[in-house]
């Protein structure tokens, strides 16, 4: 069997990126359905490797060529760029905000270049990137920056629960005024397709109201009527097979159960309060995150981007305590993701 | 020990309201914690017990001091305004809308005038009550008229998950405007006065952000720190343990944990999301709900009120599978609220 090649980012060095990567990169499963090839800096990711008390030896290269790929010897593309005796765990810094935006921009272009076959991304703050000068709200619009992408979307996906958003990270107000038929027809197909891509044959798409009740009838706002109603009644058209608008707070219990096999919501919260309820388990006496499911994806790109589903997590990060979970399942997906492209590449 | 004389609404009679109460009616266990007593029509009633098949006889009587409150028997206050050669089920009434309204109105009555010691409502149909007459978006809006009511809102409970809303049936853009310091000061405090009343020593108040990210520090939207942190403020300055305003998609899994008692959320789907996703459970075989937990209640009011928390469920009426697992949960809050209560009231 063909094991992609994954570059997997540090993230924020501040954060539990390196400690994370590192966790992933010590199980022998990891290497079982890929090649794995961090990009950062070699000296974090050996920060990474104490903090996460794992048995990995670093080997910095500067070309995907020289990677070994083989389990005990973690791969690192040194960028070089993060001034060991300035990093604090923890602290937003310009500094580790600018080697974590280095980290992406140089993922982005190995995949677009076809060195490797799928990306995969740490956590990064946005504040440190910001003090860095790079104004992006997230990994999202950086990618869809560097790829030249338009219709592009955010894909969470928690066990069987599967979730794309037609707005992310807008003020509220914004995300309606943003749902017009167009941008939810769009994200419909990418909902469709990324079924698809996923290997589930027969996608049935559930498609959420953007008001209470999903407006009851246009009582409660217009634009199911208008936008939502008229933008399924045209994929409907297109063969895609698709229900809605469907109340918010029904539609994600049914899709859980197993009745849709992806749901479009309009705004982020939406979609990203039943996934977290479903991913992330709260330990009230341990005080901490007990576990932290999901992965992100981004859809209409021209290469493979998962993610990790959850933030730096400043309040733990360098404690050796931080759960790879979510970048478990991010590996697993972008590793199927890329095999399915393949098959798809050779007809 | 004291058993509360509870008001039930038999809800709309073309929907599963009868058959769910006649179940509940039927449970030993529901007799021990109070004084049953439904609201309705005697006839729909007694359909009612033939499709939940149970063993019921019905006491038809027109004042409170003339039922029996024993075990076998369900006491109707027959209110005679169901028509039941025109009943069909699953179909909207004006007829059974009016009959819906008029058993609503009844409770209140009886509830304000201190005969009953609290309120609970089966589902009714808002079109069937508009087609009536009667223009109220729902129970919570009927309540607030009938009892002079104007700081009151919707609470809702499925196990230790606890959520209040700022604002509910409302078009989402509209809702946006309603997050306002003073409207999230008063529903922090109902929300830290019902945890009291469930018996909550010190109780800790979880209050959602409205944009995603909680606007992540004024970039998507500005309602966080103009109306949202100040109420938040203020409510500390009076004593109440308050946390806010929190990202609402780690909010609800750190409330499900147990950080938080209670969430107070600024938008109808933002609380109903999580918690129907919680107390609802979908079975793809049967295609239907396998499970339907959650108890709503309408806080602000001079009147104890607790509804089931799903709708009146249509495509299954009159077939006998309906669950009475959320009429339950709500028999059991208002029990537990009318003791409550009346210990408040000996001092």
């Amino acid at each position: 069997m063909y094991k992609p090649i994954l570059g997997i980012t540090m993230g924020d060095p501040t954060g539990i990126g390196p400690e994370i990567v590192a966790k992933v990169l010590s199980r022998k499963e990891t290497y079982e359905i890929c090649r794995p090839l961090v990009v950062g800096d070699a000296g974090a990711m050996k920060g990474g490797i104490e903090i996460a008390r794992v048995d990995l030896r670093v080997n910095p290269i500067s070309r995907v060529s020289e990677a070994k790929f083989r389990f005990g010897t973690m791969d690192v593309l040194d960028l070089k760029n993060v001034e060991l005796e300035k990093l604090r765990h923890g602290e937003i810094s310009p500094m580790a905000g600018k080697a974590a935006f280095e980290a992406i921009k140089k993922v982005i272009e190995l995949a677009v270049s076809g060195e490797i076959d799928a990306t995969v991304t740490a956590p990064i703050h946005k504040e440190a990137l910001n003090l860095a000068g790079y104004h992006f709200p997230g990994h999202t619009e950086i990618y869809a920056h560097f790829t030249n992408s338009e219709d592009y979307a955010m894909m969470l996906i928690v066990g069987e629960l599967r979730v794309v958003h037609v707005t992310t990270h807008l003020p509220l107000r914004k995300a309606c005024d943003m749902i017009r038929k167009d941008r939810v027809l769009k994200t419909i197909q990418l909902a469709h397709d990324a079924c698809k891509m996923l290997g589930i044959g027969s996608p049935k798409v559930g498609v959420a109201g953007l008001n209470p009740h999903a407006s009851d009838g246009g009582l409660f706002g217009w634009e199911e009527e208008r936008e939502i109603a008229p933008a399924v009644e045209e994929a409907r058209s297109y063969g895609i097979d698709v229900e809605g608008p469907i109340p918010a707070d029904t539609l994600f219990t049914k899709a859980k159960g197993g009745f849709y096999d992806i749901v479009v919501a309009m705004y982020h919260d939406q979609g990203h309060i039943p996934l977290k309820l479903e991913g992330f388990i709260w330990d009230s006496e341990m005080n901490q995150w007990k576990s932290v499911k999901g992965v992100n994806i981004t859809l209409g790109l021209p290469i493979i981007r998962t993610s990790v589903d959850h933030g730096t997590a400043f309040d733990i990060a360098g404690k050796g305590i931080a759960s790879p979970e979510s970048l478990i399942n991010a590996m697993e997906y972008a590793a199927r993701m890329a095999l399915k492209r393949r098959e798809g590449d050779r007809g």
